[in-house]
């Protein structure tokens, strides 16, 4: 045997089909959970020894970061099989987040037809429903009978993904409405499609927003959702798994700006330590020079804190607690705004509940507060911290529930009142509180 | 014309055919989203004017506390009618949230199989995948073949609300796998339904978290998945829109969480002051008792702010930047922790990820703050706040990161892991820090 030559070892040859075993054995969800955090060459190893329908699941259930990388680990040929393969939609959303050289090489793999429908996709603003709809779909004529659509969709050359919903078109490619597949196949075979119509017709433009869009598909529960062009005429479907993938990166985006970050945009793991820094850096240092208000009230009530020093002992307490409850309040709010049970038109009566609800909050902290601070303070101490608790959570509570409306109504995203500006805001207004009671109950003193 | 029977006006009468005409013009979600908003007579004015079937899709859309609301309102026939035509998963979550005595009577209007089938979905754990499941559905035998399969779809008696997916049983109910209507449809009619079905094969236990299903059906993409018992035979179908209810419903716990409250469970204007009160009292308690550890801190160094009254200045600014930071980690970690992005496997990677993204933030606070700061207050002061910023960002982003994470390992909810929380956490240790690094830089001058 020439020594130039490697065989592959028995050993390599019963690791690959141990390999192989595994694999049959993970599912694809979990897959696709476990690769992104191998390296390289172990990904794009694994990655071969599946079906090739398999690897198609697996990729696409991929984060567009995540196909980038694995991409980069594969052969030419394999890569431009599976470009071709993906859902036009899912392929347009990771061409999106390539660097627009390599995309351009990649696209130019592509068959022509395949660069079309992806050209057009990415030819759509982004965030609009046009970016997520997939043109893919089969539409039936309002004149067919039942058993001529049935017999349509068994003979399609190329099968779309979905088939659940399925739109009627006029002869101007003009929505007509949809028919789902389970009442074609229950209905009596000579039934004319136009009667199968849905009652409800539910449709959106390509430049609706996709958040909206994705609303819509959850509240009136549809499996797909047609999306049409300024002439009404059918461009593409929006489905429901890619209406719950647009909700969970808007819950996820909110639920970061929340804590006072930027979103990602990208899995944590795969975002770098610079990456991380920049996301909140912005927001911790517009944060930090409103913060220095507090600087600017404590400063100017310098003789008050020299006088009687126990008063800085409770300001970390007070401060605190006022952006709690304001956070509380804020949350709350904002999450009854993005679900859809509160509007800008409601703000009297919120922020008139929630200035109740804090007063009664207040008077519980103030209860529990004033007796103890009194006991160990004095008692005008303690009358100091219990009503500075008291109109601080009403306060909070109040602006905690107003700045997400007054957002909502000058056209920002409420979700961008997160937990630290509330209760940075809270702060500084908190101290003036503060020393106007302490001004109130020791007069002099305090002053003098 | 006797004056005691009162005719219907023609005025009335005109009202009545525009109100139906408005009705006619309204979508099912947009009458689900404003009949809450109306009092009780409107709601079931509106209500009884709307065709059946639309009655029951808007009554359907509705959240369970706002249902039991409209049946008060509406006549008995029409509530029993009502009733059965539910979903069964639906019914059985209106039940849940009807006071026991209420939810007897209902129950006692049912039909027998209506009133097992609702028993049933409530004999599960609550929050489980049994509860949301629906008993409907259609099953196949593996033997059948696609012509045999869709023959028995077009004669059924009662067509379960969904077909799309539709589950494959062996003799004894044993959960073979499911097939596709889509794939039924497009087969030639003599193929046997074993071999449609689908490669990849999910299901999930009765008792599987509501959660976990509904993640998995997102995950997979699955349009609806199989729920069995413990002898691995087939009770239920949870279809995806049940997922998606699940998947908001937790997002909005989460959202709230994340800012110190308890999920107030119904929709915001339905919840009375009380009520919105009591979800957040504990929380806010809780954390108030917690910042008195601020108080021992400061009272433990005033002497050290007696001595040099500007330290106090600073307070609120230094702890408030500091659960500013802690909270974008922690809101950050937690979000990656519930779309499964992270594991608790990847601590020690998240920790120290975070430490150095909390440097980096530390180090462009000190070089903005401590040169202005210098400026105003002199260059000692200056320096003591620059080297606190830097300590007390990296600690605090530090700490959110870790609580999350230790929360998980302990068994609690990421999620309970709020911005008020980690903020109060990271006050008490920040000015431990602050006065620290002030004894460091003044020395005798500020202990003397």
């Amino acid at each position: 045997m020439a020594t130039t030559i490697q065989p592959i070892s028995p050993a390599a040859v019963d690791e690959l089909a141990a390999l192989r075993l595994e694999l049959a054995d993970t599912s694809t969800v979990e897959l696709a959970e476990e690769l992104p955090r191998m390296d390289l060459a172990e990904q794009a190893l694994r990655f071969r020894l599946l079906h090739k329908d398999r690897a198609l699941a697996v990729f696409e259930e991929l984060d567009p970061v995540h196909q980038q990388e694995l991409l980069d680990g594969l052969k030419t040929d394999f890569v431009r099989e599976l470009l071709e393969s993906m859902e036009t939609d899912d392929r347009a959303k990771l061409f999106d987040e390539m660097p627009a050289k390599v995309a351009t090489r990649f696209q130019s793999q592509l068959s022509a037809s395949d660069r079309r429908t992806t050209a057009q996709l990415l030819g759509y603003e982004p965030e609009s429903a046009g970016r997520i709809m997939t043109p893919d779909y089969v539409s039936l004529r309002a004149s067919m009978t039942a058993a001529a659509a049935i017999e349509r969709i068994r003979h399609l050359r190329e099968r779309p993904r979905h088939l659940d919903v399925l739109p009627v078109v006029d002869g101007h490619r003009k929505l007509l409405g949809t028919v789902t597949l389970a009442d074609l196949v229950s209905a009596d075979p000579d039934t004319l499609v136009t009667d199968l119509i849905a009652d409800e017709h539910y449709q959106v433009s390509t430049d609706t927003d996709q958040e909206e869009a994705a609303r819509l598909i959850q509240e009136a529960n549809l499996i797909a959702l047609a999306v049409v062009d300024h002439e009404e005429r059918l461009v593409g479907m929006i489905t429901w798994d890619d209406a719950m993938e647009v909700l969970e990166a808007e819950d996820t985006e909110d639920a970061v700006r929340a804590g006072g970050s930027e979103p990602l945009e990208r899995p944590y793991l795969s975002a770098g330590v610079f990456m991380l820094a920049r996301k909140r850096a912005v927001w911790l240092l517009v944060l930090a020079v409103s913060a220095s208000l507090t600087v600017t009230v404590l400063n100017y009530y310098e003789t008050y804190l020299a006088n009687v020093t126990v008063l800085a002992v409770f300001i970390s307490l007070l401060t605190g607690t006022g952006g709690n409850s304001g956070s509380q309040a804020s949350v709350t709010i904002i999450r009854a705004m993005a679900v859809g049970e509160v509007r800008f038109s409601d703000a009297f009566r919120i922020t008139w509940r929630e200035s109740r609800v804090g007063f009664l909050l207040g008077v519980m902290l103030a209860a529990v507060g004033g007796p103890v601070v009194g006991f160990v303070y004095g008692w005008d101490i303690g009358l100091i911290i219990a009503l500075t608790l008291l109109v601080i959570c009403t306060w909070s509570t109040f602006v905690g529930s107003l700045l997400p409306l007054v957002a909502k109504k000058v056209g920002i995203d409420p979700a961008l009142v997160s937990a630290p500006m509330v209760s940075t805001l809270c702060d500084a207004t908190g101290l003036l509180i503060y020393f106007s009671v302490a001004a109130l109950v020791l007069g002099p003193v305090l002053t003098g």
